[in-house]
């Protein structure tokens, strides 16, 4: 099967920058967007990163709109449309796909625990048959240690076997790379894995995956890029080992503030540094001392201003 | 301090009541609502045992004014109102307040894990201010084993003390006896601390407790109010063991389709067995065992039709 609209390489979970009042900034969020494409990075908008079940799914529309707008390329973001209620699932999704989102990536409902393969599939058929749109393009978000809910091999075999121009990728997010390969050796057609840290790029791109979706590249696209780009070449050991040191030195630090924290310290620009609650954003002492720490390894965010 | 308004006593978590197509069932709710109100047990709809959490801030705005209009007397509801997103919390419990509801409970923010007391003040701090409403009530929802997220007994006081006349009170379904007797012990003033079961309920109102708001007041309201009523006669811990025996029984299944098939057994209304995604309806096979162990006990639910 081909299918061109499927996504491979490198996405950031794109951060979220809020204004005073702590509404979304929606101008600021353009920016970023545009300087992640020019890092050679999709957007992956509302993950986890983003603060997106910070945000109401009308916040979340209303990004979008805007986005689109501003010529953002709708080719390249791959929207995080996951809620705990069904409605507002199909709601968001159905307006990303409207908008031209390449695909959705999608939490499982994540409230109830304990729940069943059979409720999840259930939720996931929901979802396909009420946005009914032959160009929706689903990711599972599979991000146990946030989420709690899942995604076990057998119910992505269920859900990719029931709806296989549907269900087309996983953004892997445990943690566990023996779960990721897992998914990897069932081969099914076209899926694309990408893993949730871009420490596991390499291994992943060794064993057929399709790239990474990574907090990290928030603030260290190109680099990741490179690798991704590169996987086969001689050094692209090293080149990993360079990308885990700036992901270790950044999360030393609460992930989310540290990111914002990093975008303000390197584009000058301290508006960067607010988050919603339940986050706190990182102090200044900690905000200078990861700085100082990314300096000394001679980290950079080109053309970020 | 005097306060008239707080609540106590016995509170169901109202199951909802769904049609074909999923959407929630407003005249199926008023006239459960009704029923409950009956048996003197109030209205915390919008809980857990709700599916609160797979409808979306519309739907229970939509239900909320129903149940208004219907004459649902709102000095005997407790709406939850907690959502992931801060902006979605402050509309629904704007409305929620505006409509006359005596409180309501508020779950944290729960899609982010392991964050900071601080975050969660803050999180309370911005909805308060937010809906700015001197009628607004809160009780502080802290249920663990599912939200993950819950309230220390420290923040509990830093928020008492903060805010003591919007922040007046606790459910706690922590499961865990000794952290509801931690926060009996603090004795804040008028601060009322109801368990989330009613296998506590003795053990609550002996120690200065304000009642309990419990998935099985659903089904059997009359006979936990009776203990409310009565916790200092002489035959209190037989009328707790009579509730024990009963709660056993229903929770030997997945609670809340457990709940629903009960209400469809003995109310004669198969309506009552959907539920939303992910949740998955309890078969025929498990409803009729339910049903009849039920009966074996000599359960009832005396005018419900």
């Amino acid at each position: 099967m081909t299918d061109s609209k499927r996504l491979s390489g490198v996405l950031s979970p794109v951060v979220t920058p809020f204004n005073a009042d702590l509404s979304p900034d929606a101008d600021r969020l353009i920016k970023q967007c545009q300087w992640l494409l020019s890092q050679n990075v999709g957007l992956a908008v509302f993950g986890t990163n983003s603060e997106a079940n910070s945000l109401s799914v009308d916040e979340k529309i209303d990004l979008l709109v805007r986005l689109k707008e501003a010529g953002v390329d709708t080719s390249r973001m791959m929207p995080g449309t996951g809620c705990c209620a069904l409605t507002d699932t199909v709601r968001l999704t159905a307006h990303a796909t409207k908008l031209g989102c390449a695909g959705t990536l999608m939490l499982p409902p994540f409230y109830y625990k304990g729940v069943s393969d059979e409720g999840i599939f259930a939720n996931f058929a929901e979802v396909i048959e009420r946005v009914a749109s032959e160009s929706l393009r689903i990711y599972l978000y599979h991000i146990p240690p946030i989420a709690q809910v899942g995604f076990s091999v057998d119910l992505i075999e269920r859900l990719v076997t029931r709806y296989p121009k549907t269900v087309v990728g996983i953004k892997d997010s445990s943690g566990d790379w023996n779960n990721t390969y897992s998914m990897l050796e069932r081969k099914w057609d076209d899926f694309r894995v990408f893993v949730g840290s871009e420490s596991f790029l390499l291994a992943n791109m060794r064993n057929g995956g399709a790239g990474c979706i990574s907090a990290t590249a928030n603030v260290n696209p190109a680099a990741i890029d490179d690798l991704y780009q590169n996987w086969q070449a001689d050094n692209a050991d090293d080149l990993q080992r360079a990308l885990d040191e700036v992901r270790d030195t950044v999360m030393a630090y609460p992930m989310i503030p540290a990111l914002k924290a990093t975008v303000a310290e390197f584009g000058g620009d301290d508006a960067w540094r607010a988050v919603r609650p339940p986050l706190v954003s990182l102090d200044a002492d900690k905000s200078a001392a990861l700085a100082a720490a990314l300096r000394d390894i001679g980290f950079e965010m080109p053309g970020l201003s």
